[in-house]
């Protein structure tokens, strides 16, 4: 290979399209089957953020996820989330920080957890803020625009186990690191 | 960060741990549904060589996935799949590679189909002889040990859209690169 080697990232993502996508975020109680948020047509996004991340990063990293052209139009050729109208599911997945020591998952590079909560909230909010921008409903309520108005981002509990139900059409699973 | 930033991967993998996952592995024609393969407990191996991969790399590297302790056991701690006698899904990936180029993406570094073909289904057949080592069935038949005895590898097929339907635990969505 001839190309440099990238510098150690403050942030990894990976990116699955989906047709329906279902994530816990309370777990089942003894008399509840727990609460789950879904989206249908559109992007999850698992996020881990690394030692070093900062609240900075975070706008131009929203901007070029919800940017990037990784969906299929149904007219063929490719589309940003927001220019499909799609939604986002975003997935706190501290676990994409592991780095094998022996036969041992090591998380050591990963952001604190106070840390980790603020800037996992602040990207869930950056990424509601540009999906309402876009035309999408952001936050979940009814959207106001015609194209992408039952676009919602939804996430799930940071720290909470990620309990996933996944419908793909074939995930394109891509990695950004930022 | 001060660690050292890692080379280029020569092949890159993401796992998800799952208690159910299914693929298309023949598309729908007019008086079918398409085909498929599914596994229960288990890992799926979303994998996308690089140029330069060859098949020298494979067996440490099938034998790094498969020992890894990824999985939850059921009396808590880690398992490997192996360990777990869960199942393993393959799953073709070369979106993985691709790498941002303004908005779209670029798959420059993939390698060649041919080669891809290649080392993918020796990469299959590494974790159906591994698994099958372990006391899983490895191919598909019935197995002869106790433990882990309905332990299967599926996998899609090399360069097909992967119609997939996951359904998780917790996914806990691991990068592992070679």
């Amino acid at each position: 290979m001839t190309e440099k080697a990238a510098p150690a990232p403050l942030a990894r993502t990976v990116l699955q399209q989906c047709l329906h996508a279902r994530l816990q975020v309370a777990p089942p109680g003894p008399e509840s089957e727990g609460e789950w948020v879904q989206i249908d047509r559109g992007m999850v996004i698992y996020v881990c953020f690394f030692k070093g991340a900062t609240e900075d990063m975070l706008p131009k990293m929203v901007s070029a996820l919800l940017n990037q052209r990784l969906c299929e139009r149904a007219s063929g050729g490719l589309a940003s989330v927001l220019e499909l109208g799609g939604s986002v599911l975003v997935v706190p997945q501290a676990t994409l920080g592991g780095r094998a020591k022996g036969r041992a998952m090591q998380y050591h590079g990963n952001i604190g957890k106070d840390d980790g909560l603020r800037l996992y909230q602040r990207f869930v909010s950056l990424c509601q803020a540009q999906l309402q921008a876009a035309g999408g409903s952001g936050a979940g309520g009814s959207g106001a625009g015609a194209e992408g108005a039952g676009a919602e981002v939804k996430h799930g509990t940071y720290g909470n186990r990620q309990v996933l139900k996944l419908d793909t059409n074939g995930p394109y699973t891509h990695l950004m690191e930022f």
